[in-house]
């Protein structure tokens, strides 16, 4: 089985759709939320609790499964997919991301102070960058970028990228764009030839998607949909909206960039997913996104709920400790259907490692059922009213 | 249904016995290995886990369950089986054991000094003592801890006992024995009213287990088993072995005390269960013993493996890197027939919180096996004969 995505429904109002990719691991039901597993694991959660929680796509981070465990232990399994243990399809990304935001001072953890060296250099070769574990010296490029994601065995990789960086300036993201196209063009010719070294092996194919940059700038955003949207590439993937844009900003440039993505391909917005964003973001025709934002605020205790203006509990709080209903009636995740506000309250309180967990399973499966309704409502031709009921809600 | 015990075949060449306590929550076939879940949780894992992995029976601190989440949550719930959703039979100690360790010097983190007041004061009422958490006063008697007990709706309860430190003088250890069996009066006075109280209310029964202290004094065990033998309780508990005592004065204690002990009621070891420990303490004719070493090994990344000196690997030494066989070939738990060593190694390198309960399943996983198999091995008459195979597996 190869890659190939199809359209099942068109919405009529908005640019929403229902559509279906397939990969070599499976298929994949769009729109999906795409939840991470930056270091190889969604933390606290196994493969099988992923499948339960519906989740079809795992992305993984190339930049941290490059430094730890480092591909030759990953090799010894034959890639990514023994290595943890999921059968399903796993996206990665080109690594740029990471190394780009290691050298942003807002990054930089307090304790290190901000005026130490710059960790990372980059040239029209790539980027030049130190580890965050052990500040050992690494190259990625367009090419190796490339190759690693192959090795990785991954189902959909994403074109090596120059993140731009955020706020930039019309002129500073003029040239990280022109620079992401360049590196795009050597990403797909590097690809096609791992792409032939597979099939003569008999290997599955595995996807390769162009990035659109251009920061919060029409012209560039525009310009960067029409280049990318010419690349042989079999997906679209939007980048550099998730870093310290606004929500409005984030909205901009999907208007923007939207009316010219080709309507075969697959799309996919990076590093965007809060609740907030997704019929947004789903209304603009993006097919998968990938976020941490569910997984980390679960892990800090915050739940999310439906009847409530920022969708969250902060189930932390002294008013939770007696409360004996599940965090969200009506919810048939594992953590609700077992376990109270109370004792979610109790486990985050005295820190046990149960907490992150069940927090962990009731957003996912909060999100995922969210989207899978979605789904729902675009085959119905009933989104935008699905949208409006889910506003009042609040 | 009530508490009942009853010995199902006895062991011709050692004391180990195979046996069945019937509690109002379910069965435990004995000998038995207890988890303990300090905080009403065991560290990582969920209830149904627990249930997947055998666990029979399950321990939790009443000190702890008392300060956090306190009492007046649980009895929200009408008790700890509904505040933590596990259905199946729990332990509860008396709080004794907690509120002493504090006083130890070994026990105080090493920030904290040694040259602190001491955490606590004893009379003969009971102990004062101030929560680990905010210093907050409390005070524990014979009688509150059974109150509390009935409260958390335990089906054992523990009578509360003066946990004696060690090392101790003989004259030392005889001042906390007899402490111990005045406070173990008052205990058995306490839990008949409470008994009694609970009946009126058509509210099942729940079973006390008097405590034998006596240090690593022969005259001392034999008198305390003697005298506990003697009470109106429903088992009897093995106290002050695990702290801080050598194998072999366990070894002691337990021949001191075993033939004192009466044939008709069930025995818990407090506080022991390395792996090293198993054979002797279930030849020595005990039914349950709870041990933390099995979860917190796990925790550190110690796994379990038979074909080994110390029982266990290291999982974070750099020799399991690439290793892609599982922790214990042939095992059957989740962890080893889905993951690698080499997976395990990455998780707990990069402090995922997967590891930790991987880890765990496969610990708890190991010692369920064992004490299976043990248990098969009486029934069958061949119990020092497997013994011996176990030793030769090293």
């Amino acid at each position: 089985m190869t890659f190939s995505f199809k359209v099942r429904k068109q919405d009529t109002k908005t640019r929403a759709r229902l559509g279906v990719i397939t990969t070599p691991h499976g298929a994949i039901e769009t729109p999906a939320f795409v939840p991470v597993g930056t270091q190889a694991s969604v933390k606290s959660l196994s493969p099988d609790e992923l499948q339960t929680l519906g989740v079809q796509l795992f992305f993984v981070n190339t930049y941290h499964a490059y430094l730890r465990p480092g591909l030759s232990v990953i090799n010894k399994f034959g890639g990514l997919h023994a290595f943890m243990g999921w059968q399903g399809p796993i996206i990665t990304d080109s690594g740029g991301f990471q190394v780009f935001s290691l050298a942003r001072p807002k990054y930089v953890p307090q304790d290190r102070g901000e005026d130490r060296p710059s960790l990372v250099k980059i040239s029209e070769d790539g980027v030049e960058f130190r580890s965050h574990w052990d500040g050992s010296l690494h190259t990625f490029t367009a090419e190796s970028s490339m190759q690693w994601q192959w090795q990785l065995g991954s189902d959909i990789h994403i074109a090596f990228d120059d993140c731009t960086s955020y706020p930039a300036t019309h002129k500073q993201a003029k040239i990280s764009m022109e620079r992401t196209h360049r590196w795009a063009l050597r990403s797909v010719s590097e690809h096609q030839k791992q792409a032939n070294t597979h099939k003569k092996r008999h290997k599955p194919y595995q996807a390769l998607y162009g990035v659109i940059q251009g920061s919060v700038y029409e012209d560039l955003r525009v310009a960067s949909a029409k280049f990318v949207r010419e690349l042989a590439v079999d997906g679209i993937a939007i980048g550099g909206v998730s870093v310290g844009e606004t929500k409005t900003e984030m909205r901009d440039v999907l208007s923007w960039v939207s009316p010219h993505l080709p309507e075969d391909k697959p799309r996919h917005l990076l590093g965007v997913g809060e609740i907030d964003d997704i019929f947004t973001l789903i209304a603009y025709g993006m097919d998968t996104f990938d976020c941490v934002q569910p997984t980390r605020l679960a892990r800090m205790g915050r739940l999310y709920v439906k009847k409530n203006k920022k969708h969250e509990i902060d189930i932390t709080k002294k008013i939770w400790e007696k409360d004996t209903k599940p965090i969200e009636p009506g919810c048939r995740c594992y953590t609700c259907t077992h376990f109270s506000r109370s004792y979610l309250h109790h486990l985050f309180r005295v820190r046990e490692l149960l907490a992150y967990r069940l927090a962990t399973i009731h957003n996912i499966h909060f999100i995922n059922t969210l989207v899978l309704d979605i789904r729902e409502a675009i085959k119905n031709g009933v989104f935008l009213e699905m949208k409006k009921i889910w506003a009042y809600n609040k």
